[in-house]
């Protein structure tokens, strides 16, 4: 189809990817070649013509780091010397470095190398930013060099550019994001199923869509470096991992779910990221990654399968979405190349594009001080005073009860059901008032807590 | 709430948006006032110490102009004396201008004096970007400076920035677009009520969501505008107004919208840009806007009310959705204001931000060369044989069926209806069999004819 195409892969055969500009051109290494690599790997030899027309100069794959260099790769259309085991080397005579290693080490050092020998760096490594971000970012300004990393929130998803640039001009109030694929599919089949959680992982393994240890996913560490990245750039200030309160779906159960329909609602595990008042009435952020349950006319809540999708609500523009897939090697790529084509710009007119700021520097307030919203699900005593007993419950706490519903299911004897959905209140007086509600005598069982989000 | 509050009212007062880093203050100048000025106006004010802050210097608006400068406006909060008549004198003391006064002239002269004096431009005037980008992008070109539009299109949707940088790397290969909120609210309250166009849009006028003479809106021309420039970002190529098919909504009947119903799809007014390969085999691009039903499992089915969202579908990305806000004041100032501290970023750093490009040169197809699938509603003599003549003048075409459905209506007597789904064949030759269906002696009438997408 493509014209051209006999004169590319010939090109490819020594690794130079020409078909472009006068210009010279940039040299690019990678770091890593697993799924994401392979595919970022194959789109810069393939697509070599389009890419140097707008970059404006060729680029050049002048090597891909690996642990074993030996190895023969087949669906890696490059020539097999560019292959080696020294990434250290390799980052030292590259223009432009691409890190889809992924964790922190060697990462780290070999980004932090790439930058002091003058590279600019795309880096799809969630981990390493949402743990040791600001290291990163004083060490491309020192050496004056771009550190882009779209790819490492929301996949093919464009979230960080968006909020960075398209939003710089406006005031980013809160962000909801599902951002981990596997807990969507997990609580989305346990919403068409009926299943519970352990049975639903064990099918999302068989699927491929759950990792045989899926701790990172299900216990929302992944969301929770997610979510300190997007707040970092929502708010312009600095969120590590370490300021995220974390909650995965491993206690989230059929009866959850069950309780989420009857209210109209899904539950699904967000990464909220929200400019609040803290106690002092100060600015302050609260940033967070829990189950909660969401309306089903909210836009978030047809986000099914293993799909990504970034809701945004900023002063002037109001709610936006984003919506799209959020991993696997070709999506992941579609950001990492978009980086890779920004950055190669960049070193073409010189100078850098616009990075993260931390001039806003708002402290984050821990969870107790979130406000949020109770979803409680109360099996009681169907007898008179007992509603008066459970609403004293959330009154001492200063909770405000928004909707009250009482269910006698027929057969259900002198028991009925309580179901309560809270105003806006702090977190901590909501979870002391499910504590004092679990001591009255009335109440039999706490039986589903969820947070309620997305009004 | 905010502390430097008292202090910016002050600089308020002479238009000195200080507040900022030490670096001297960038020119602003803007060119109209309108509900979309003013929002400008007042974020620029408002905002000033956030809007510094990103930019890394301040943004000193130094000029309105506007054809009354001496009518008052208490909701705009800066120095009257800001307010000229004198555009042309304006535009030669900035460094940056922002056009949102619409149409063709005055705005396409000021834009080029603007670039001509060395100013960066910020334009939400998707009329003269349709019509005459060409001139304009050379203008920016050979001046220097950046000419950045994101509130064309969309509103408040970051669209353009994402396609022209976040998907630099990728390949685009269909945009849906649903770019008109004054259609899709007439169009999704025909879905919900049952009621005919003239008396939806009469409605819409009393709301408030079209004008008073609706025509640019629902015959199609402001979402032809809209397509042509997502088109040329898109696709690398050169594409205007007078590229795109147009087709509006004032012949969509009730009839239709429950023809959809029956489908399980919904209607909807959709700028398509998608990449086909032409009759000769070579790469080209087909861009229209029309009515088209699409699959209530379609991301873009939900979008409600005077919502705007972009389907987009790219090679490596797979399919991505951008949803917000597409008109309005202060949505449209979020886009501009975007765009302004992109521009104002590169004025501070030297150089330019990348903007279109138009290396591919894809040449547009016509209408009826372009791929679509056709729903067609017909009623005809419920007796032997009419299918098959039905069916020979599809083939006749070389239309290949994928569905049809025969429905009597109880008491209809010898009539009944056949629906028709066809598969992706040339609009021509769809066409050519609507009207060798009307000819048939069978065919009583062609009840509904409506495009199919988003499969």
């Amino acid at each position: 189809m493509d014209p051209t195409m006999a004169h590319e892969t010939m090109a490819h055969a020594t690794g130079a990817l020409t078909q472009a500009p006068g210009r010279a051109p940039l040299r690019v290494a990678l770091l890593g070649c697993g799924v994401v690599g392979s595919a970022v790997a194959t789109r810069l030899v393939e697509h070599a013509y389009d890419l140097a027309a707008r970059v404006g100069a060729p680029l050049e794959l002048v090597g891909i780091a690996v642990r074993r260099p030996q190895r023969p790769r087949p669906d890696v259309p490059v020539d097999p010397a560019l292959f080696t085991a020294d990434a250290e080397e390799l980052v030292t005579r590259a223009d432009i470095v691409i890190e889809v290693i992924g964790g922190i080490d060697p990462a780290r050092g070999l980004i932090l190398r790439a930058m002091e020998h003058g590279a600019s760096v795309v880096s799809a490594n969630k981990a390493l930013l949402a743990e040791d971000g600001p290291t990163l970012y004083a060490a491309a300004d020192a050496a004056d060099v771009d550190l882009y990393y779209e790819a490492a929130v929301a996949g093919a998803i464009p979230i960080l550019r968006p909020i960075r640039e398209s939003l710089a001009g406006d005031d980013v109030r809160k962000v909801l994001g599902i951002v981990n694929g596997t807990t969507n599919f997990v609580l989305d089949k346990m919403d068409t199923s009926g299943a519970g959680f352990a049975e639903t992982v064990e099918q999302a393994q068989a699927l491929g869509y759950a990792e045989a240890d899926p701790t990172a996913d299900v216990e929302g560490f992944d969301a929770a470096a997610k979510a300190a990245i997007l707040a970092s750039l929502a708010f312009h200030t600095r969120v590590s991992s370490a300021d995220v309160h974390r909650e995965g779906i491993t206690e989230v159960t059929a009866g959850d779910i069950q309780a989420a329909k009857e209210m109209d609602c899904v539950v699904k595990l967000l990464a909220i990221c929200e400019r609040v008042t803290s106690a002092d009435g100060s600015d302050a952020v609260s940033v967070r990654v829990h189950p909660a349950m969401i309306p089903r006319s909210h836009p978030l809540a047809s986000v099914r399968d293993a799909f990504n999708a970034v809701f945004v609500e900023a002063t002037a523009a109001g709610p936006l979405m984003f919506y799209g897939r959020g991993a696997g090697g070709d999506p992941t790529a579609s950001a990492v190349l978009g980086d890779v084509v920004a950055v190669a710009r960049h070193k073409v007119a010189g100078g850098r594009g616009p990075g993260e700021s931390a001039y806003a520097d708002l402290p984050a307030v821990d969870m107790g001080q979130a406000l949020t919203r109770y979803h409680i699900s109360l099996d009681v005593a169907d007898r008179p005073g007992v509603l008066a007993q459970v609403a004293t419950a959330f009154a001492e706490q200063g909770v405000s009860i928004e909707t009250v519903r009482q269910q006698v299911a027929p057969g259900a004897g002198e028991r009925a059901k309580l179901i309560v959905v809270t105003h806006r209140a702090s977190d901590a007086a909501l979870s002391a008032t499910v504590d004092a509600l679990a001591g009255l005598d009335s109440v039999d069982d706490v039986a589903s807590v969820m947070r309620v989000e997305g009004d």
